[in-house]
């Protein structure tokens, strides 16, 4: 269990879930940047975007949010489970665009410091194809799961270990998004 | 100058300011966090939660937030500049409360990973009189400089090195806060 009291049974409110609940204003901010980063407007595909999410937290070693997201990233990319898994496993080797894999490897670079990007992974990034703003994205959308890493672990909460819980709140995001139902229909995107 | 084109005079723009302003969606998002977490209500200083903010930033190595951050802490804290460099260079000897040193210990362990914060330093923190309130912020402050860090060097911003444009920064902080101009006032902490 958590080492603060979250207020709440985590059992119903695992990993991150229940952090953003406890301090719902900074859970709202929270929930609208994923939402923006990860589903909003992009010519990065979503399934592209959360591949990138299970990446770094797989770097990180963040069982809750690498497990969460190979999850929703799987059941909205062509190759699903199959291709999330080899994708996090070694960029290098998986069947996934040159593009995709350069924007990967500049993940890979922010989730151990901004100072290991550097201006030849951009380049190379560059010359497969990606824009200036998938490659801002990459950097926020990897930055972003260094923080969402730390506050579940850092605060040790629960991290469920049925891959069925999983699933299933992966199809969910997938259906609705990561906003909470009061706040879908908002304008978070202002 | 930046990895990517953001369109416009980073001289007037540093660090994550010219980020802020690129994609001004996530832009928002980030200022209303930072608000939310170093200015909101809540039990410990403003400039006590500015130097957990430049001590991360330190020993992320990011020069443009460790230098905003220590400026902004030292206006907004007692014992000015002089506290505020000792505690960023190390906590266990710098003339800090018992409970800011035990909470700085926590931000050190998050910056490192959020695995590496431990049910024993969240104990101490505990034992010289932290909330469970004050260590959760304490952790999502420096999980959030994780990701400031990490965007503000990943992008390879520009960091000026005058240090009067971070001292007439920090007091402009220090009177307005993180918000927009346009965004004051607005109902951020919903």
């Amino acid at each position: 269990m958590a080492y603060i009291d979250l207020g709440l049974d985590e059992h119903q409110y695992p990993g991150v879930r229940g952090l953003l609940s406890y301090r719902s204003d900074t859970g709202l901010l929270l929930s609208g940047l994923a939402e923006a980063l990860l589903r909003g407007p992009s010519t990065l595909d979503t399934g592209e975007r959360e591949l990138i999410a299970a990446y770094v937290s797989s770097r990180n070693e963040c069982v809750f949010c690498c497990s969460a997201h190979t999850a929703i990233a799987a059941v909205q990319i062509d190759g699903g489970s199959h291709l999330v898994d080899a994708a996090v496993r070694d960029p290098a080797t998986a069947p996934v665009s040159a593009k995709l894999r350069a924007l990967l490897a500049i993940a890979a670079a922010v989730q151990r410091s901004g100072r290991h990007v550097t201006a030849e992974l951009v380049t190379a990034a560059r010359d497969v194809g990606a824009s200036d703003r998938e490659i801002h994205d990459t950097v926020l959308i990897a930055a972003m799961f260094c923080l969402f890493n730390r506050y579940v672990d850092g605060l040790g909460t629960k991290t469920p270990t049925d891959p069925a819980s999983y699933l299933a709140a992966a199809e969910n995001i997938a259906a609705h998004g990561y906003l909470p139902e009061q706040a879908r229909g908002a304008a978070m995107h202002r």
